[in-house]
């Protein structure tokens, strides 16, 4: 028997998807594939019949019989909060797909399979006034120890609030440490901070950030991919940390030690192509060890010490340029030479992929996906769900 | 009348080359093109003669009646130095040859003049029991600010004591701060430390340091391009800090404040291919922002924060690579694969210039020149007075 041709309501829709934040644990490539394929309500349906085959069978079978979406909705809606998905006009398409590109690339590479797949959310649990996408449209994630030293969270707390002051939104875990000396420095500033939070928006964790995340619930966003009542588990964590660095232009660790989860947050973010910044410390700190072995580990990682250098990194195909832009004849002048030869790798006419542009303009992928936003930002190209094209003023400005 | 052709004795050479040292600042190249075009005794008797045409008669005007030369060397004798020239056995070679390259390199590619040119020293005042070449054979310099902190001057001892207890010679600049930690550092491990002054070693600069400067030229060695009752000059400090930097396969800075000399050290460094390293600090500490600001500047510029990394950057082609290279069967095996192609650009027969290496390996000059000392130290390629070579032993392993 073959499935009804029906299309399903928004509310089906988001109810399937309230389904599936809990039926299965986010960041499983194999259940992302099949939503993508036969639509949520449809997943959620093969999933709860044991219908679902490989992958998605496996892991689907522990929670397929429990249903509490529209309870979790309920909730949400108690809580004050709501749930955000992919057919969403707020839904941070963008910075999402940069996520899917880098996990193709890897696959397409054969990259080794990491502890954590870069699979875009089916859903985000919100909670705070702003839209998602606009929130995130400029944003930084600030991520460090929990165990900070008074120096990092002076740090974090400064460079945060230089970043608001600037326009741009704070991104980080809400944990203890660096994440709230950032959040605190970011509202301080009048701004809206983002938090991704490891487990349910009911009782965000840590308890002891009651107070904090209020605020932030306020003025600006409580994300999360788990239904209301989930508890923080460490995968989980790594998980989330992987959302952080996607939601994010670039991120910045402020102190680690060497095992701080803060690491992960920056190697995924060095994975998806986003800008990964360090600030350094004493050397004889613990806490900034974790730091100075990123900054060593790769030249990507760039020292910056304030707020004005993190923008000068991840802003430098944004703002600045867009500055230079309107001061310049051809607009494609006021363009890095790198950004210029992504531009020029996009065919005049109809759509094409990262991996294509890469290979017709001779720049590593890695370079493309992080020029892309900024020609995106600056009105050269545009994002489609086919893929990535000129806009029609680019077409119309003749190449030199 | 022509000059009658007769070997100068070597006497004649070295009172020639004490005459120089005075009659002229060190440093400028067109007395140094004049020394090597007609030897050091023709260049001198030119000069004092005001048959000296062009540049050098301008630069040598001011002093050329002066004749101190005899006495100069007789108050070296009595202070227990010696005057060491490009004649002697001990004159370090290699790393003043890198210095002529970069010098050629920076010509030839029309680079805007520098304040300080990268011209090798016509002689230089020494004292302290080891030989110039053995001393600097494996040699980093360590260098930071005068009013550091006691943070810094923490770091700069234990990194000096342990790249000293791993063999390797310390080079600063003995002034107040950092240099200080730094030569003290390597003293109490029991390893010479070189000390570059600006000025003469009668009293060599700062005269505060009197006891430092006594254990140094007991255990190490007190260098200077200065007669020995030369006074430290502003501009004398940035000719000094080129010899540091050549003199040494690395520089690290510890602690330098944003118009730090440490800086200007760090920069000539890079023009001769050298590997530049900054230690971090507080970003809080004016003192680490000359470091932080250097890290920011150029990829080049690496994370260090103790000894053994500090070695994995300046050392990674000499020791590590010698250890290995025991083990391999054909020792090309062993190398680096960027300095495999170095030695891939060398031609079987006869000798070759760094810049020919680089066209043929298609590997840019300055690697070159970072690859070729650590060639050389690991027997395959040799630096003979016409270019560089492979050693017979490379000649005769096939390559695959």
């Amino acid at each position: 028997m073959t499935a009804v041709v029906r299309r399903p309501s928004p509310a089906e829709v988001r109810l399937a998807r309230a389904w599936l934040s809990r039926a299965v644990e986010p960041g499983r490539r194999a259940v992302f594939d099949l939503v993508t394929e036969v639509g949520p309500v449809e997943a959620a349906r093969r999933m709860r019949a044991g219908a679902a085959t490989g992958a998605v069978a496996a892991l689907a079978a522990a929670r397929r019989e429990e249903d509490r979406a529209a309870a979790d909705l309920a909730e949400a809606r108690r809580l004050g909060a709501r749930l955000v998905t992919p057919e969403d006009a707020e839904w941070p398409d963008e910075a999402l797909r940069a996520m899917e590109v880098a996990f193709d690339r890897e696959r397409g590479e054969g990259v080794p399979r990491h502890q954590v797949e870069l699979t875009p959310p089916l859903a985000l649990w919100a909670l705070g006034p702003p839209r998602l996408d606009e929130a995130l449209a400029r944003a930084v994630a600030v991520v460090g120890s929990r165990t900070a030293t008074p120096y990092g969270q002076h740090v974090a707390a400064e460079l945060a609030h230089g970043l608001a002051t600037r326009g741009w939104t704070v991104v980080s875990g809400g944990a203890f440490g660096i994440d709230a000396a950032a959040h605190r420095g970011a509202l301080a500033a009048g701004r809206p901070t983002v938090a991704v939070v490891a487990g349910g928006l009911r009782e965000p964790y840590p308890q002891a950030h009651g107070g904090l995340f209020r605020r932030i619930g306020r003025d600006g966003l409580l994300l999360t991919e788990f239904p209301p009542d989930a508890t923080p588990q460490r995968h989980r964590f790594l998980v989330r940390n992987r959302l952080v660095a996607a939601l994010t232009a670039g991120t910045v660790v402020v102190e680690a030690g060497l095992r701080s989860g803060a690491l992960a947050t920056a190697r995924q973010a060095l994975r998806m192509g986003r800008r990964v910044l360090g600030v350094p410390g004493p050397v004889t700190s613990g806490e900034s060890a974790g730091v100075h072995d990123l900054l060593r580990s790769d030249p990507e990682v760039r020292v910056v010490t304030r707020a004005a250098e993190v923008l000068e990194e991840v802003g430098a195909l944004g703002d600045d340029l867009a500055d230079r832009r309107r001061a310049a004849a051809d607009p494609r002048d006021a363009l890095e030479p790198l950004a210029r030869q992504v531009l020029d790798g996009l065919p005049t006419v109809g759509v094409t992929t990262p991996d294509r542009i890469a290979r017709s303009c001779g720049v590593p992928a890695l370079e493309v996906l992080r020029a892309l936003p900024g020609l995106e930002l600056l009105g050269f190209v545009e994002m489609t769900p086919a893929g990535w094209q000129l806009t029609p003023a680019a077409r119309a400005t003749p190449r030199r």
